[in-house]
């Protein structure tokens, strides 16, 4: 039997190298009917991206228009390039009951927040400690001293806005942080605020005593 | 790493036959920190009873002085005999961080909401069909078609209540029930306002980082 429901818009934040990208593309690999939030943006599409796979690449005219005419759910300026989550794509998902996982900073939380609060569940993912954070940093080894110094810096304004999440989760193994966070999607799916026709099923079985 | 958190009081509750009494001795077999919830009453211990375990047995000028004192967060009548749930265990529990399951009715869970609700968590069961439901009443047999047809009538209004209760859950299949209650139980432990010393650990993060 099937129950219509909203999907649910899971949104994964934390201070950089906490873990959250290891944690959501395990949930992604594992899970069905859950997708990666597909964003739009200016910037210049690299030569292992793809169009609809990991951005809907779009010139800024564009961008302004979408913005503009209230298209974005949020969107955001990094490094003099913008970005958008494209509100017609949510929403269609959404309603078909398709699960879409967000990686956003507390930023867009927020303006996420104000837009689909009914359809949201947040975590915040925190490291069990700053060296176990500067590692991670460090250990990509694709960053300099100076850039891994204002992560830092960013981590600690990120970790200010915990209290604006739903659930936390501090991530000691990776293991437990993804079966924890796969709970918190998989209990969300039976909200009673997201089912869409239990009200009418159940009215029925109320029918069904009556008619015994 | 421990991080505080006060227990879940985990309500389950459903129309009698729709298999919460299933789903929550396979939660309370499977799951560790996990006890029922042990009701005071005033009717005779049964010889398969043991105090403390199944029941509290008091009788009823006690009973009657624990209502007046407070010290119950819900009570009932049910054939004659009262029922209650003692207030000072219960805190307890929750305070150590142990979760309590709590197998009661629309009623019990509408008192419990009103002292209780941030440290609850409640879930609906339906039955999938009428069918399903009168198949379980009367294969235990015990009852007469009488009592059969009472019980009907009870589950008709206790379905009515489905949208008091957070989760709701159809019972198609035992274990994937009990995959559903259990997740959750573990989401919830996980919900930011259960957790007691997080912000003094985050706090603590960021003094690490300010010292770097």
């Amino acid at each position: 039997m099937n129950f219509d429901r909203r999907g649910v818009m899971l949104v994964i934040a934390s201070p950089s190298g906490a873990g959250k990208t290891s944690i959501s593309r395990a949930i992604l690999e594992t899970e069905d009917n859950v997708s990666l939030s597909v964003s739009v943006t200016t910037r210049q599409r690299r030569s292992n991206e793809l169009e609809g796979v990991h951005y809907y690449f779009i010139d800024k005219p564009k961008f302004d228009a979408m913005r503009r005419s209230d298209q974005l759910l949020e969107s955001a300026e990094v490094h003099g390039n913008f970005y958008g989550t494209p509100a017609a794509e949510v929403e269609q998902k959404i309603a078909a009951g398709q699960d879409i996982l967000f990686d956003i900073d507390w930023q867009g939380t927020q303006q996420l927040t104000r837009k689909c609060r009914p359809d949201m569940v947040t975590v915040f993912i925190l490291p069990p400690s700053i060296a176990a954070l500067k590692d991670r940093l460090e250990h990509r080894a694709q960053d300099s001293a100076e850039v891994i110094a204002k992560r830092l810096h960013n981590a600690r304004e990120e970790m200010g806005h915990w209290e604006e999440y739903d659930y936390v989760l501090v991530n000691e193994d990776l293991q437990e942080s993804v079966n924890n966070v796969r709970a918190i999607l998989h209990s969300s799916r039976h909200w009673r605020r997201r089912q869409s026709n239990i009200g009418s099923f159940i009215k029925d079985l109320q029918a069904q005593i009556d008619s015994l």
